[in-house]
């Protein structure tokens, strides 16, 4: 009962910060996917790093497992305590701890979500870039090095994050990084945890790199022939230099189900969603030039939204694809997949995917940030039905093993968790060999979020 | 003679890709800056990665140091071989070996160079961003996270290397990371061998990013009452969002030492010189916009470059001042400082350095790559003077902590070799640990470059 010696001891450290309640244990046991719930056996909540690191070393003492939780909003079960334990949940370690407007930085806990930070912001002129959809906090963000619909622009988490304090296996505290721009002194600790999955460490601060608001925003929004001649256009505009925020597929399925939901009418056809930002003239130009470029790979209903208004609907509509999905059939629940592969291969990875849905019994539009060659199926099951879930997983399967075979990889911006962990091997090759040595020699024991990332 | 048993079987396997004439071995055996003299036992030329491979399971077998080179133009000592060994020199390795126009990537080998891939690339419309000064190797500049004057625009080697395949220090081959433009498939392995300056491993192939060839590209120069002015028309420039490609400091006694050896006139006063990218209505938006701010801040001879000549005679002499400098002390030596600090804290850490300057008996010109808050003063020392260099080293040291005192790093992109080994323990505490752990995971011999960035 080594677990259990564990949690006795963190009763009497925490108090009323640690509870055993069925329903805070339910709660910390399900996943916003399709994974089987698996509750710890008891959660903490921290307040400061000083009782994350206590929190560490008293189970380091009894070899009892660690599960760091944000929102709980990810989609690959990385927070589902499969081996049990305790869940540390930083929600309460969500404060702003400084924005530095000069540097155009800030400093935040792990706790903090995305919209509270830019509406904190909102009054400096100054942004956070990265936009995954859900209001995720940014320490899961930057541990599933999340992305979303602004990377082509801003980049990931990789990009977005500087530097980072993580509570190590053994409770010692390390900052990983300055608040300096660049450094090159020495091996890239931050972007080692950015991405780690709580595997190596329980992130308690993070440095972030923060974007200037743009003096204008234009979006834009057209329609085409084909998935080919939509992923034409993108690569046409990016090599332009057309300095594009956002550039977003839906395709003709998912553009039906968004005029169903939202009492659209689009034509029902793939559609391209794009913004730019830049300074007047920029933004202009920039959405002229798409304009152009769309025309000459047929593109259709060429519309612009300048109007704050108009672009918040727009992006609005586009956030809701995945609702609209769902409710396109009520009842049934979202295999949310998650490939990425060079934009080269993507109209191939698209086509290939929506033939192979098209010859199953599995309704899945398509949408995705195709500036990245990153794109999404939404497979829609019958949570009763054993058949839709056999044959959304061998969709799901096919979909990493064919990024694999295009040159991809087996999750783009949503995390290897537990979904995609029999996809490393074939991704990596020896170089997962390595990842394990990596964690062996962080985490000896295997303490940090056991059965995610690297080999069990 | 472990080392001896090893060359000798690399003799065999290399023949004429293995050298131990005198000649070779003092060329490798000696850095770009002051360090002493370090040659190696032996050099090989490798000519694909097999024989890397090859090479490192030998000197594996026997405990024999290997330490990589790719044009020997690092500044921190990084490839001298402190401990004997074979020096595996990559220039034999040097092709292109593809270019996917429509993905804006290319693959190549470790020992082309960024000069050479450019020129290659001319047709594509595409070009590869990073500019350090020196036609560096790509592997080299990937091994040290090189940078230079386009960072502030486009980033570092970290933001622009894809993918790497390594040797590692037991003779295996890995890829880290695919062609696809994002991924969160576990641990980010390509970012940990970027700047790992050859400790973890040989780079035997690189798969860069590429951008587009501007549409437009303005430059400008504009003189300022005082460092603090300079940067705080940084900070308001980028804050704006204007897309300054490179934005660079001159001081006073840089330009002093530019206009006695170029023959230019410029006001004996810093200057700021900077380029712009993008549209040609947005780099006159955007030079029109810096103008304005300028004046806000002081600014005066505000002049424009808009024609290719006028603009490389710009470069040039930003190129050169490193040369202008040395010229001013004839028959000097250089010792090259490099530190990055929080652009809120640049003109402090310049005003000071300018002030220990003053107060030594050393000629030290300030000139940086202010967008990132990075500088270097060129230190003039008479190689003959031990008062000199002494005084040097004094100020240089001063340097380090003074960056680090302001929350900033020992080096912005020289690396760590062994000129700022002794800064590591400061800048990182237990995090330092921690790379030495990962070295120690990776390579437990301790044969890849040895008292180069961990604790030896």
């Amino acid at each position: 009962m080594t677990i259990q010696t564990a949690i006795d001891a963190l009763a009497t450290l925490l108090g009323d910060g640690l509870t055993r309640s069925k329903s805070d244990l339910d709660l910390h046991g399900r996943s916003e996917s399709h994974f089987l719930d698996c509750p710890p056996d008891a959660v903490a909540y921290p307040v400061d790093t000083a009782q994350v690191a206590a929190i560490v070393q008293n189970c380091a003492d009894h070899a009892c497992p660690l599960i760091a939780w944000g929102t709980g909003t990810s989609l690959e079960g990385h927070s589902l305590a499969v081996n049990g334990g305790v869940v540390v949940d930083l929600s309460r370690m969500n404060r702003l701890l400084a924005v530095n407007a000069a540097d155009m930085d800030c400093v935040v806990e792990p706790g903090l979500t995305r919209v509270a930070l830019n509406t904190a912001l909102r009054h400096t002129g100054l942004f956070f870039p990265v936009d995954p959809g859900a209001d995720a906090s940014l320490g899961g963000m930057a541990s599933t090095r999340a992305s979303g619909t602004t990377a082509v622009r801003y980049g990931t988490m990789r990009d977005n994050v500087m530097a980072l304090e993580v509570v190590l296996a053994d409770g010692r505290i390390i900052r990983t990084g300055s608040r300096a721009r660049k450094s090159s002194a020495g091996y890239d600790l931050t972007g080692l945890f950015v991405g780690a999955e709580g595997t190596l460490g329980i992130i308690t601060e993070l440095t972030l790199r923060l974007r200037g608001q743009p003096m204008a925003v234009a979006a834009a929004i057209c329609a085409f022939p084909d998935v080919e001649s939509a992923v034409a256009a993108v690569t046409a505009t990016i090599q332009m230099g057309v300095a594009v925020a956002r550039i977003e597929l839906l395709d003709t399925a998912s553009v039906a189900a968004v005029n169903a939901h939202s009492g659209m009418s689009f034509a029902v056809q793939p559609h391209l969603l794009l913004e730019f930002h830049g300074s007047d003239a920029g933004v202009e130009e920039d959405a002229a030039t798409f304009g152009e470029i769309a025309a000459d790979h047929g593109g259709t209903g060429f519309a612009r939204a300048t109007q704050t208004e108009d672009r918040n609907r727009l992006w609005k509509m586009r956030h809701d694809a995945y609702y609209a999905i769902l409710a396109s059939k009520p009842g049934h629940r979202a295999i949310v997949t998650d490939v990425c592969v060079p934009v080269s291969r993507l109209a191939e990875a698209v086509a290939e995917t929506q033939d192979d849905i098209a010859a199953s019994s599995i309704t899945g539009p398509i949408l995705g940030h195709v500036g990245d060659g990153n794109f999404h199926a939404i497979l829609l099951i019958d949570p009763a039905s054993a058949a839709d879930r056999t044959a959304a997983e061998g969709l799901s399967h096919r979909m990493a093993l064919r990024a694999l075979r295009l040159g991809g990889t087996c999750t783009g911006e949503h995390g290897v968790g537990m979904g995609k962990l029999g996809y490393m091997a074939q991704e990596h090759g020896t170089a997962w060999d390595v990842m394990g040595s990596l964690k062996a020699a962080l985490d000896p024991a295997g303490i940090m979020n056991p059965g995610k990332v690297v080999r069990g």
